[in-house]
């Protein structure tokens, strides 16, 4: 493509075998995938809002795969892009990916370096810590209700599934892609590097003689605040639980057990952001 | 079963093509699930906590099929049961429901007579308003979300899923048996009939110019009030929107769209259970 022009290289492909594709081929295989960490490891976009995101995130794409209405819906969101725009049918895009796919665009990034703990703190005031977070769709949840609610960064403790997962990038809405986050090398022992920046750091749990969510928050106004949340049933272990400064719980009818783990840490973004960060 | 001895009936099931087991045959199949409204319509609770839930719901079991661990498990809370237990292994269950289901046991009921909204709403003060929820998986998290944040019932406008669809039922943790709900039969104009029994009609949206969360739950302290909650993408519909007393938002950080429906429900459910019913 000549410098002086705008927009992407776009490239017919009629054959769903042609070698082009392979970014993005059987998608849906469990051997085979090319999203599985343990092969290519590649980070999947699926849609046009998810796609923009990538677009706008740390993740390069290496190929777009999209039909003819897609292209135009993204129109000017390409003109950066240094990486072809593989212009197929619905039938061929169905036959290459392995399954009819409604969103109609996908983009494929290799894996951007990972990020450190103290890359992602790093002027944060509020940062989610994750605990055996290990369902894709809640991991996806965290970052899209993170995202909404004001939450500058995610890391990630012991136990928790890929955030770079196909289906975790999709629920999160993409913003896994745009949300730093950082997995600890020492945990819970990296707690302490929260610590020494500053942070407090408020763990999440049923117990009812913790204090309540509003109390807590009110209390922390002002502060650097690391909010962990554990898995839903085991909640935290027991030995990160004694490494947090304060223990919160949300009011909870009688007779009702735990929330889903990604509506709780809405819960606790909310009155975070609501209270004063 | 003589009148002094307590506890269900257990009948022991080798064969899965028993004609005993047809409640929960095929569990899977699109034309044949028993708990198409369309066909059987049956209401199947999965796993030993949401059949515990059933047995206590308005929901009458007809059968359940389960381990003998699962039977041990449940114990006395089968001392009431009016309805076989059917003990298979776990093959002989996964033979006749057509997958492996690692929670080990099933319960069928018939459905209950259908509640109208005047019987869900006497002696309520909080209720859940739903227009185009469409999706299970988010109508059974409304339910879990309303049973644990405090709301006493849930109305359907037009649009809505079946909340007795069996993954409806799972994910809302058995609480869509539980926390009574009733279908408007005209809609909007149902609105009318909640407002004349006192209650305020708070919508949500995510128009910049409307209430927060936190200055509406306070106004409307102590007061009658319905949460009206629309589809994600669309929100609520313009002539509903018109039929609310109050339009309200949850702050969001720039540059995100809106939260998953059902956890934009449960701030609002939180903060209504904060701010005073």
């Amino acid at each position: 493509m000549p410098d002086d022009v705008e927009g992407p290289v776009v490239v017919d492909i009629d054959d769903p075998d042609d070698p082009r594709l392979d970014d993005f081929r059987d998608l849906n295989s469990v051997d085979r995938r090319p999203d599985l960490p343990s092969g290519k490891g590649l980070v999947i976009a699926e849609g046009v809002l998810v796609v923009q995101r990538m677009l706008a995130s740390r993740f390069v794409p290496r190929a777009l795969l999209g039909t003819e209405r897609r292209l135009i819906e993204l129109g000017g969101d390409l003109d950066a892009l240094d990486a072809p725009f593989y212009r197929a049918s619905a039938e061929v895009m169905a036959a290459a990916v392995g399954f009819h796919l409604n969103r109609g665009v996908l983009a494929s990034a290799s894996r951007a370096a990972e990020l450190t703990i103290a890359q992602v703190i790093d002027g944060a005031r509020t940062v989610a810590v994750l605990e055996g977070v290990n369902d894709h769709e809640n991991l996806g949840s965290v970052f899209r209700n993170a995202a909404g609610l004001g939450v500058d960064a995610v890391i990630f403790g012991s136990g928790c599934a890929d955030p770079l997962y196909r289906r975790a990038v999709r629920v999160s809405m993409g913003h896994a892609l745009l949300v730093p986050f950082a997995k600890a090398e020492h945990w819970p022992a990296d707690l302490k590097v929260l610590q020494d920046k500053g942070f407090q750091i408020l763990a999440m749990t049923p117990d009812p003689a913790a204090q309540t969510l509003a109390e807590a928050m009110t209390e922390l106004s002002g502060q650097r605040l690391a909010i962990l949340v554990g898995a839903e049933g085991p909640g935290l272990q027991e030995h990160t639980m004694r490494s947090a400064d304060v223990r919160v719980r949300i009011p909870m009818s009688r007779g009702t057990d735990s929330l889903n783990v990604a509506t709780a840490a809405a819960l606790a973004f909310y009155e975070r952001d609501r209270l004063g960060r």
